[in-house]
């Protein structure tokens, strides 16, 4: 028995600003006739995760692409495997029946087949959350946010905090922790209706449109006139020279993504060293990957913080397979608010 | 009853590379009746230490002068303070008495007039070491060594170890410290004779002369074919950028200077940020004064090694007040093999 799979791929390897003609929506056939002794799993993807770290592996060449199998360089005309959630269709495995809700290595298609020793974990099918926040929330993206704010940044109450891209999947999110842990906190992003969405909805103390300053420093200093002493860098480039030129003594930033500069290498940030020195700084990049150690309590305070009602997720979710092109390629024009995903079928 | 007291001082601030005109010798002429209530206590300088970062105090703004008070502006026309090694001619306080070999903060000049609060310690009259050691290797310089690569490095035996300037007043002992730990370590330097020295004398598994490299990439990957686990900057700029392309994951980077960036603001690094992100790579700015928790740890280790002979204290000492301008400008030009110190006055 056979299902036609539609998936994304990209035509060629992609080393600038990512565009439609890219990317082809492709077909093929997969046999849901797995042998008995078989590990392989046949999912039906659900939600898929849309990130910005993806370009870099569609490179001619990257040093990202060496450093972790995640991260791995694509295949023109592949598959191309993300996070996401699904149902299983079929299984010969213990661990995994068929309908079974599961969360793992996906693919941006309608179908995956996944092979033993890959990324699955079966998810509770007693779902008082959406589905979709598995692949967000209860994911890399709130996983990086969580980890990378508790653990690199290592912040204190009453700290003032700095996150970019602060209406982004991963910003949104440690802004809102970094509230309720009781610091000062202020985000930047692309638009009025994300600034609004900042300082209204997730009750950040100041937020500002990077597109609408002059002087990144200035308007850092403007916002911040105690000083910085966390910055969570979610865009590299000149903000990140901003912050550090704004920041106290003993100061950390923590790097989790560079999207000014994926597509463009001459935006590379050349933060004042002497300010590094003589004000102590540490900065610090990551993956949520490294971070697992923190999952449980992760995921136990957030499911606390979200039932008590001072988390919101925030999701941008669009539908079906051949919407995942211009879904990619709206994370670097900043189309997005909150977790970009896209819903491939129905539950 | 007076003596008089030749210093050195600057015309006016300097904001480019230093040169011999932008200094001058000035006399004054200084009391050694102290009163009876005072807690001043009169030095005479015997050797005071030469060092990179005073440059940052010449300028007419930067951002470290703020930072913490050592950096301090330094105005044109007064003495400027340094750490270096003296004899008490007059004090009434109990725990300094004439006579008494002291270590703190002096000045580029004959005497210092060392007011209450500021820094000095009595040393050991019975000394089994040079007295210049005490400006150097048990100095700042010494303890920069010693706790920037033990506590911020966080080194394991057996890592890949890079220091630059690594003949110079802490990269000659880092590079040491760090082979006695049993890593592996390669050192960069602005002449063959320096690389000699590293590679013969200091014993360092390789060296290279950066002035004959044209790509400082290829000169480390061609030095560290398993790559860099921990980078010792004392340079910044291209070096910065050349090492971080060459570090292993979770590599770290501790930045105790950045002399190519002092004297020319154009040459700021700027590290490939994909490679910090994942790579998982820290970069930590750190300054001596905050490392004095391993003093005690750092100054018995030290003994220990110079006395059983695994460590050398290399210096490079001239003479008399008159040689301080062109022993400060000819750090810039690395003149300088080890720690650069100026002899005042005989003992």
């Amino acid at each position: 028995m056979e299902v036609k799979n539609k998936y994304v791929s990209i035509k060629a390897n992609i080393n600038g600003a990512p565009e439609e003609s890219d990317f082809e929506v492709k077909v093929e056939n997969i046999s849901l006739l797995v042998e008995s002794e078989s590990k392989e799993v046949v999912v039906k993807n659900l939600f898929v995760s849309i990130d910005p770290y993806q370009i870099n592996r569609m490179k001619s060449q990257s040093s990202s692409q060496a450093a972790i199998s995640f991260a791995a360089a694509i295949t023109p005309g592949e598959a191309i495997d993300t996070y996401g959630v699904g149902r299983v269709l079929v299984s010969h495995r213990p661990d995994f029946k068929k309908d079974d809700l599961v969360a793992g290595l996906l693919t941006w298609g309608e179908y995956t087949i996944v092979k033993e020793g890959s990324l699955l974990n079966k998810l509770d099918q007693d779902q008082s959350f959406p589905l979709s926040y598995h692949v967000g929330v209860f994911g890399f993206s709130g996983l990086a946010a969580y980890g990378g704010f508790f653990e690199v940044c290592k912040p204190k109450p009453g700290e003032k905090v700095f996150v970019s891209a602060a209406s982004g999947s991963i910003g949104h999110l440690v802004g809102q922790y970094a509230k309720l842990l009781g610091c000062y906190v202020v985000g930047s992003a692309g638009s009025q209706e994300k600034v609004k969405l900042l300082k209204e909805t997730l009750g950040f103390e100041d937020a500002f449109n990077y597109k609408q300053e002059t002087d990144l420093k200035s308007a850092l200093k403007r916002c911040f006139p105690q000083g910085i002493d966390v910055y969570f860098d979610n865009v590299g480039g000149k903000m990140l020279e901003a912050a550090v030129a704004n920041m106290n003594s003993f100061g950390r930033v923590a790097i989790c993504g560079v999207i000014s500069e994926y597509t463009n290498a001459s935006t590379r940030a050349a933060p004042e060293m002497l300010d590094i020195v003589y004000k102590r700084i540490t900065i610090q990049g990551f993956l949520a990957a490294d971070l697992m150690k923190v999952y449980a309590d992760f995921l136990s305070k957030t499911i606390e913080y979200l039932k008590a009602g001072k988390l919101k997720a925030i999701e941008d979710v669009s539908q079906g397979v051949e919407s995942i092109p211009s879904a990619f390629i709206g994370l670097f024009n900043g189309d997005n608010i909150g977790k970009k995903i896209v819903k491939v079928a129905d539950e």
